[in-house]
């Protein structure tokens, strides 16, 4: 059986101008790999309304499970939570639950829970909350979409929230070899291979070092006698390189 | 008079899989915001064709300029080329003005070019060659695509020859502050300033450092007199903060 699918839309005019790297794609795009889900696309979008609208609407019917990242603190460019509302015609408010847990934290804190504080209890009237046990203000569930904040240490817990409660396929396994020749001298006897195990995904990602050329060869597969058996022939086919 | 727009497609089972993390979409961005082009839309799409021709399609529809990065070697699993010429209905084959540039780089190497070496050359024939001074190996522009290799240094090299033919805008340029305080104190003093300059973009950017939080604050536009008297506000609402 196929494993379930995602999509994650990253929202941040701060990855596009590239004034800072995205972290949570790498993050999440391992955790689903162990977990046997096969993320199948990642959109990022700037913090534009129709944008996200859009990307949220497009993405939740093409993938099982939607990740997004940033967009839901309490400056006036974090428009994530209205904008998701939007792509499902949901209603969109403070919710008591998501209130009650700021005003908990904030008291015990000694910090007044302002106007800005507050907008991080917007959720819409059918999402689920995402528990987030590093600042409290949550992340939720909408359908098949989990929204989550995008400073790293949060996105990840939430990630570590949610992830559980998903069913997964089996897991992905890889193999890799790294051949220290050219991509041109790999490339006929590596498309026999693939097309040999047609059930496996056999990638070839080429790098250049002190001048010279060499390609890593991962071989991915749920299934570890096949993925093994098609490395047992791929070191034949290229004796002396390096697993 | 608005800047042209941009659009980045990335080609990448490896990116998607958690094992490598994208290089080049950060590089692009970079070069992009120099050049007055605003990068709009990232999507990253495995290598599959259906995925890719529709991600093509969509992209060169939506923005002026569509980047591309991966997917053109000579591996089995190297699709760009021939999904791109599909998603405009183009006909590809070898062509022989790459052939002759890979005949000449190999040739030179004393190395054969095979059947693997020469789908290399496979360009759709309304394409133009985009020039690769690493590897030879050409990247092509289509209507308004730029496809270009996914080795990093080579997707540098051919971004910096296809960048001077494109006609830029005005530089974004940005200048930001750190605050040492919550984004919760901080919007709303934020979300007035936001409101008094409404042709410049300001965005907050939290973090968290050792249990402390804090946001730096980015002011971007094209004008740098308002940019500057933007900050000055914002230094005035925060002072002591740093630059």
């Amino acid at each position: 059986m196929a494993n379930p699918t995602a999509a994650m839309l990253v929202i941040g005019d701060e990855i596009l101008s590239g004034r800072t790297r995205d972290a949570n794609m790498h993050h999440l795009a391992g955790e689903l790999t162990k977990h046997g889900i096969d993320l199948r696309e990642v959109r990022i979008v700037s913090d534009d309304r129709e944008a996200i609208v859009a990307a949220v609407s497009a993405l939740r019917d093409s993938a099982d499970h939607v990740f997004t990242s940033g967009g839901i603190g309490p400056t006036h460019d974090d428009i994530t939570a209205d904008c998701v509302a939007a792509a499902f015609d949901d209603h969109i408010d403070v919710r008591d639950d998501a209130r009650a847990l700021l005003q908990a934290h904030y008291d015990r804190q000694g910090t007044e829970l302002n106007a800005a504080r507050l907008r991080m209890a917007r959720i819409p009237d059918s999402a689920t909350l995402i528990e987030n046990p590093v600042s409290v203000a949550p992340g939720f569930t909408i359908g098949n979409v989990h929204v989550m904040a995008g400073v790293p240490n949060v996105f990840q817990a939430m990630v570590a929230s949610v992830l559980p409660t998903l069913t997964g396929g089996a897991p992905l396994l890889s193999q890799s070899l790294r051949i220290d020749r050219g991509e041109g001298d790999i490339a006929g006897p590596l498309g026999e291979l693939a097309a040999a195990f047609p059930d496996l995904s056999i990638g070839s990602y080429p790098f250049q070092r002190n001048g010279a050329y060499g390609a890593n060869i991962v071989i991915r597969g749920s299934d570890g006698a096949r993925v093994s058996a098609a490395m047992a022939q791929l070191c034949d086919l290229f004796p002396g390189s390096q697993a």
